[in-house]
C-alpha cells in the first residue's frame, strides 16, 4: 500500500471559491493497493488543501489491517474489510465513523473495491449490478440502520429492482445518466463570467445549474438575478451555502431569493443539523432541501430521512466509509422515496461517484427523475479514465474499476510538498486561510 | 509547542474494559505550550490507543495558528483562537467540527486556558466563575445554535445564576462536588471482584455507581443481580452499553434487565442517533438516558436536548472543541433544565472536566441535584495536581491551571514508542485488536 498526498493549487484562480471555502487547493490522500502479482487498486480521500497530510497519515495508521491479506479473500468480502477499519476497537475512539479516520476507511475500501471490479473487468458500477440482492445485503453493517431499514426491507427493494434491469442498462450505456453543473456558479467570479457561463450551460444541454450564494445578501440577490435571466424560466437553479448559516438565517435569506425561483437550498447550515434542516425545510417548502457532501455517515442519514430534513440525498464517495455504507446510503433514500443527486466536483469526485449513481438507475431505484450528478469541469485531465459529458450527460464508464487513478505524471507534478509544481513556488504563498 | 505520544498498557488488566473497548490503552495526544518568558499550558487529547499518532499529527497541523502569537492577546480571548482552529477553511474540509481535527483543536484550545488559568493564579473553574456574563457569552460560537440558545438566552442563564454564587463558591469549597464510580463495573471483571468493590464503593461513600453492560445477556442479568444485591436498594446503578446496541436491541435488552431498577442506560446507541435515543427514552421511561462522552459537538447536544432524548448530559474534555464549546453545552443544557454529569475515567479525564463542572455548579446550573461527575480510580499518579476525592465527592482543586500536567517522569517512561514502558514489550503484543 501506498500514499501521496497530492495537491493541486486551484485556490490560485479562485476555481471552487463558496461561502465557507473561498481558496480550495482541490486535494486527494491517495492510496494504491498492489497484489504481489502485480495488480493495484486505486482509491482517494477528497480534501481541499491543509490537513491532507493527516489524512494521509491516518491511512498509513490502518494499512496494517489491509497489508499482507490474501487478495481473494479481500476482494470476495470487501464489507468485512470495512467493519475491521471502521470497527477497530482503538481507532474507533476517533470517530466514531465520522472526520478524519471514517473517511481514510473509506479510501481503503473504495481502492478496493476498484481493484475488484478491474479483476472482475468490469466498470464498478456493473459489478455492483450484477451482484445478488443477498450479496449486496451482506456488504452492508445493519446495526444503527434497522429501526428504518433490516435487512429484509433492503432485500426487497433490491428484489423488485431486478425487474427492467436489462433494459435501464442498455438505456444507461446508450443515452448516460443526468447531470448538472456548477461551473457556473463560484463565489469568486464576476457577473460577467456568470452569466457567459450560464448559457454556455444551457447551449451544452444542462437541465440544473447550481449558484453558491451566503456571501453577501445583496450580491445574491444580483447574482440570481443574472443567473435567473441568462437561463430562462425552464431551467432549475438551485443554489448552495455551505453551510454557511444558522437555522433562522438559512430561513431568512433564502425568503429574499425565493422570487427567482430556486430549486434547491443546499446545505443551508450545519450538516449535523438534522432538526436545522427540517426546521428550514418547513419553513420554505416548496423550495426544496439538499445535504450530503458532508454527511458523515449513514446513521445521520437515516434520521435525515427519518425527520422529514431534505427533498434531495446527496451522497459522497469520499466522505463516508466506502462503496459498502454508500449501499446503505442508496437503500435508505430507496425506501423513504427521495431522489439521490450525488455530490461531486473537487479532483475526482465526479470520477468515482457515477459508478454509484447508475448502479442505483440499473439496481436500486430504476428512475432517473428529479436526478442529476454534480458536474464540475476542473482537473479531469489527471485521471486515466476521466468522466465522459455528452449534451448534459455523463456517459457510462465501460472500462474495468471505479475511475479513480490519477495518471502517474500528475501525482508526480503535484505530490506536496515536494511536486515540481508545488516546489518550485515554495517561496510565495498559494493559499489563504479565511 | 510540543506534542507527545504517551500511552499506558491498561489493557495488559484489563481495566477500563466495556462492550466496545475490549482491549484500551488508555493514552493521550498530549500538548505543551510554552512563551517566550518561560510559562506553560498543558492540554490534551485522551485516546484509547492505536491512532494516538494520527491526533498528534494533527495537532502538528494546527500547530502554525497558536506558536508566535502574542501571549496576551491569546490569554484575553480563548474563543478566537477556537474559532480560527475550528473554522480554518482548508482543514475544516476533514470535519466539519469532529473527529480527529476537532478534538486536536479542542486539546490546544484547552492548553491555551490552563496556560490563562495559571497566569490568573487560580484553577480554572474559578477562573471561568469569575468572569463576567458579557465575557463568557463571547467566548462562544452561536452560528449554529440560535434556534435554541441565543447570546440573550446565555446572558440571562448567566445573571440568573450569579445569585447567591458566594455562597456556593464556599459549599464547593468545603464539600466538593458529588462523584459516581466506574470502578466496580468493568467487563472484564469477575463476579467476586465485581462484588467487592460494589460493596467498597457503598462504604466509600458513593451514591451511584455504573456497570458497564452489552456484552451477553446472561452475564448481564448476574451482574446487575449481584451489584443490586451488593449496594442495596438505595443506592442507584446506572448501565453503559457504550453503543453496541441498534435502536430495536436497545429497547429489548434493557427491559430484561428492568427489574434491577436501573438509573440510567448510557450509551445505548450509535451516539450519532438523536432519533433513536429519544425512542430509546420514550420506550423505557422511567429509565433515564445519558450520553455524550462521544457526542462531537455542541450542534449534536442541542438536537438531543430539543428532541427530547436524554435525560443527562455527558460532557467530555477532550471530545469538543475544548473549554468554549462546553461552555456553550452547558448552558444548553441548563435552558432545556436538563442536569449535566460529565464522562470521566480513562486517562486524566477526570482532572480535566471536574473545573467544568464545578464551574456550572458556582455560576450556571446552582446546583448538583441529581449531578455527579464520573471517577474511575486510575492513572492519576501520573498528574501533578490529581483530583481528589473524599467520601464520593471531589474537593475543589486549588492549584491554577485546569490540572492538565502529567509528571515529566511519567511522559518520558510512557512515550510511544520509545518510551522504556514500551521499548521493553517491543516484541510481545501488548493489546488486541477486537
Amino acid at each position: 500500500m501506498d500514499t501521496i498526498d497530492v495537491r493541486f493549487p486551484t485556490s490560485r484562480h479562485r476555481d471552487g471559491s463558496d461561502a465557507m471555502n473561498p481558496f480550495p487547493d482541490y486535494s486527494a490522500a491517495y492510496v494504491v493497493l498492489r497484489t504481489s502479482a502485480g495488480a493495484e487498486g486505486h482509491g482517494f480521500v477528497f480534501t481541499v488543501g491543509r490537513g491532507t497530510e493527516i489524512e494521509v497519515a491516518a491511512m498509513r495508521s490502518l494499512a496494517g489491517m489491509v497489508i499482507g491479506q490474501p487478495v481473494e479473500e479481500l476482494l470476495a468480502d470487501p464489507g468485512a474489510l470495512a467493519r475491521r477499519l471502521i470497527g477497530d476497537s482503538q481507532i474507533r475512539w476517533l470517530g466514531p465513523e465520522k472526520g478524519v479516520v471514517h473517511m481514510a476507511a473509506g479510501g481503503i475500501v473504495n481502492a478496493v473495491w476498484d481493484l475488484a471490479a478491474r479483476r472482475a473487468g468490469k466498470p464498478l458500477w456493473k459489478l455492483l449490478a450484477d451482484l445478488t440482492p443477498e450479496q449486496l445485503v451482506a456488504q452492508i453493517d445493519f446495526r444503527y440502520l434497522r429501526d428504518a431499514l433490516t435487512e429484509d426491507d433492503a432485500l426487497g427493494l433490491l428484489r423488485a429492482g431486478a425487474a427492467g434491469r436489462a433494459q435501464r442498462e442498455e438505456h444507461l450505456l446508450r443515452h448516460g445518466y443526468p447531470a448538472y453543473t456548477t461551473t457556473p456558479g463560484w463565489l469568486g467570479y464576476d457577473d460577467e463570467k456568470l452569466a457567459r457561463l450560464c448559457g454556455e450551460a444551457v447551449t451544452a444541454g444542462y437541465e440544473l445549474i447550481k449558484l453558491k450564494v451566503g456571501g453577501d445578501l445583496a450580491d445574491d440577490v444580483r447574482r440570481m438575478g443574472i443567473a435567473r435571466q441568462a437561463v430562462g424560466p425552464d431551467i432549475r437553479i438551485a443554489v448552495d451555502a455551505n453551510q454557511i448559516w444558522g437555522v433562522p438565517d438559512a430561513i431568512e435569506w433564502m425568503r429574499q431569493l425565493s422570487s427567482f425561483d430556486p430549486y434547491w437550498i443546499e446545505e443551508p447550515t450545519s450538516p449535523d443539523d438534522i432538526l436545522g434542516h427540517a426546521a428550514v425545510r418547513r419553513a420554505l417548502a416548496p423550495i426544496k432541501v439538499a445535504t450530503g457532501e458532508h454527511v458523515h455517515n449513514a446513521v445521520m442519514f437515516k434520521q435525515l430521512l427519518q425527520a422529514g430534513a431534505v427533498d434531495i440525498v446527496q451522497i459522497d464517495a469520499c466522505r463516508v466509509g466506502g462503496v459498502n455504507e454508500n449501499l446503505a446510503i442508496l437503500l435508505l433514500a430507496a425506501k423513504f422515496g427521495v431522489p439521490v443527486c450525488p455530490h461531486a466536483g473537487g479532483v475526482g469526485l465526479c470520477e468515482l461517484v457515477q459508478h454509484l449513481a447508475m448502479f442505483d438507475y440499473v439496481a436500486v431505484s430504476g428512475s432517473t427523475e428529479d436526478r442529476a450528478i454534480e458536474y464540475v469541469d476542473h482537473l479531469h485531465e489527471h485521471f486515466v479514465d476521466p468522466v465522459r459529458i455528452r449534451a448534459g450527460r455523463y456517459l457510462a464508464p465501460t472500462a474495468p474499476g471505479m475511475s479513480a487513478q490519477i495518471v502517474p505524471e500528475s501525482l508526480a507534478a503535484f505530490q506536496f510538498p515536494d511536486g515540481p509544481e508545488w516546489a518550485a513556488t515554495a517561496d510565495e504563498p498559494v493559499s489563504t486561510a479565511a
